[in-house]
This record gives structure tokens, sequence and C-alpha cells, in this order.
């Protein structure tokens, strides 16, 4: 499946996914591709190429069924997986990103929280206590997590990142500035490079001025 | 000049200006585009291409010199402009990007901080002292700031991002997880939804495990 779906209709899934909870909170039952299409800045035509990608959601003539729709594109993002995931680097944003994200919701669970540095070893981040770097592999071993979220310095991301793929993570959420080096062919990499999210804003807006 | 180069191109300046930088620190002082390329992963004739949107950087043959095409990029980049910048929520997220980035290398100055919760006021963030909300208009008003950063819950976003067009903003970094609907048409949105973020990198787990 993943493989004939390309990049930019799955990325427009989640936002397809918050679009329907948000009308699903308003108590909207019905939709059709159209008022979908007005809401959400996308063609109609467009929604239903994306569907149709995952076989079609089955609009009878009537619109679609919002929270059967929801449900069907949170089955397609796995929300429900509770994939085990580790963090690394509790800083001030990797403090923000345990503590301010969903990840439940999203398919993740959270079981631990790492730092090079040893004042923090046992500091609580939510409801878990932060360990040294240098007990990953044994918690690696003993807990098999699958995704790990980078939040340290680009220095060292390299080399943890190897080390984790050594130890059985599968995929990166990488918030560290740099743009890591597959060490194999099958490993899944989301960069979160905020930095550059920033730069490109900036640009626009110079660019807009010079107009 | 903003309207002739596409978004895919503008998405790729900030990766070579990081990228360049890590060269200018490792002492490298020339590169031809096919090293560029080999390190980046992009096609030489990809990198040449993407140069010639902005007119070419003079590769004469011996490759381009590190450091002016650090500069270069830079300035198309607005790395010197220092947009005044201000931020809203001051959450565990917002507090975060206060302190984590390093604004002033990128173009923007963060000059306020606001909140919500008058218990926040005046406790400080980096060198700011976070300001209630009911003070965006006026600080807006002394101080024109041309950047926001968005940091609030999705319920709030729109709102806020209306009043904040009508006292001068021209640019929102969006990290509310909402899409914000725009008032007007010059204004610029790049949204940092690191929820959908997320959500895409879970899919592609959950595909390549189907596989």
């Amino acid at each position: 499946m993943g493989n004939t779906v390309s990049t930019s209709v799955i990325r427009r899934l989640p936002r397809y996914y918050r679009f329907l909870q948000e009308l699903m909170n308003n108590g909207i039952i019905r939709i059709s591709s159209r008022e979908l299409s007005e809401k959400m800045g996308f063609t109609a035509s467009q929604i239903r190429q994306d569907f149709n990608c995952f076989g079609g959601f089955g609009q009878q003539g009537y619109g679609y069924n919002v929270s059967e729709l929801h449900a069907e594109i949170g089955k397609i993002l796995g929300v429900d997986k509770g994939y085990k995931t580790i963090l690394i680097g509790a800083g001030n944003l990797g403090r923000a990103i345990a503590t301010h994200m969903n990840f439940d919701a999203r398919g993740c669970k959270l079981i631990g929280i790492f730092d090079v540095n040893p004042e923090l070893a046992n500091v609580e981040v939510g409801n878990l206590k932060i360990m040294h770097t240098d007990k990953i592999e044994s918690f690696c071993n003993e807990n098999s997590p699958v995704i790990a979220i980078l939040c340290i310095p680009k220095e060292s991301a390299q080399e943890i990142a190897d080390t984790l793929v050594k130890h059985g993570i599968k995929a990166f959420w990488n918030f560290s500035h740099c743009d890591l080096k597959p060490t194999f062919n099958d490993i899944i990499v989301e960069n979160a490079h905020l930095g550059d999210s920033l730069m490109t804003m900036v640009y626009n807006v110079n660019a807009s001025s010079d107009n």
C-alpha cells in the first residue's frame, strides 16, 4: 500500500483527519465533497482522487458520513497502533514536544526520554522520568521501541541514530538540524526542521516586500 | 522575484544554507556542484537549476566558493533583515520555540511574547518578559512587528490572527493545529503543524510494516 500512494496525498491525510474531527466536534454528520472542498481549499476532484487512492470511501450521492470517514482515515494513518516511541534530548524543545503532543491520539506511545546531562536524570517530564543516554541500548533491548524522536544537537544526531538503528529503531522524527544519512534503506526519516521552516517564511516576507 | 521561483526551490534554500555553513565550519573553501550533489543527495543538474533561479552563482570551472555562496544564499533568504517578530502563546511549546530558535541568525528579531494567562505576566523567557494578550494591540501600534508566531490552541488562532493582521502583521509562523483562513491575499502563512508531521511518519511506519 505505502509504495503506491504519493507523498503529497499522504501529507494531506492528517489534514483531512484533523478537519473531519472538527466537523464531528461541531455535530456535523454528513458532508459532500463539494462542501469539504470549499472548507478545506482543495478542489472536489482533488478530494475524490485522494480518497480513491485508498479505494474511495463510498460517497453514495448524499455525501460522506463524517464519523465513518474520520475513522477510515484514522485507520489508514495508524492512529490506533500505539507504536513504542522514545525521545532523545530533553532540553527545552524535547520537553515541550514530550508534554505538548498528544502521542496516544496519533498512533504513538511515548515510553522513554533520554538526555546526556546527568543532572537531568530522574527529572519528571509528563509521567516519565528522564534517563541518562547510556541507558538507551539496554532500554531498547528490553522494550523494543520502533520510533525515536531526536531533539539533540546536530553534532551528535547521526551517531545516536546509527546506534538506535542497530537496536531496532525503524523511524526517526528528526528535530535535529541535520540531514540524517540513511544507514539502511528501510529506515523512515520525517524531518521537522523548524529552522528551515522559519527561513522559508522569512524568504517569503523578504520577497513580498521587494515587489 | 518571489513570484517566479517555485516553492520547492525556496524550500531547498535553507538546506543549502545549513549545509554550506557546515562546510565552512569544517574549513572547506571550495566545492564543485558534483561534490555538493553527492553530499546533499540532489543531482548536480538540480543544484545548478536551483541556483540559476537566482541568476546562478558563477561557478567558474573550479567549483563554488563556499563562503561566497553561503553569503549569497543568506542574502536571498533575508537572514540579515531582523524582521520584528512576536510570539503568542507562552505554553511549553511557545517557550521552547522562544528559547530554542536562533532567530537573529534567521532574519528575525523576537521583541515580544504574549499569553492569555495573567499568572504568566512578567515571567521571563530568554531576555523577554511575557505580556498579557490584552497588550498586543498597543504593542503592535508602538513597535510595528511584521511576523507573529502562533503557539495557541486552534480555537483562538483565527481570531487572534485577524486582530494581528489589522495591526500590521504580514506573516504567521503557525504552530496552532488549524489552517488559518487568509483575511487578505498578501498575508504569508508558514505552517509548522507538528501533529501532521508526526502522523505522516506513523502512516509510513504502518505502511512499511504492512509490506
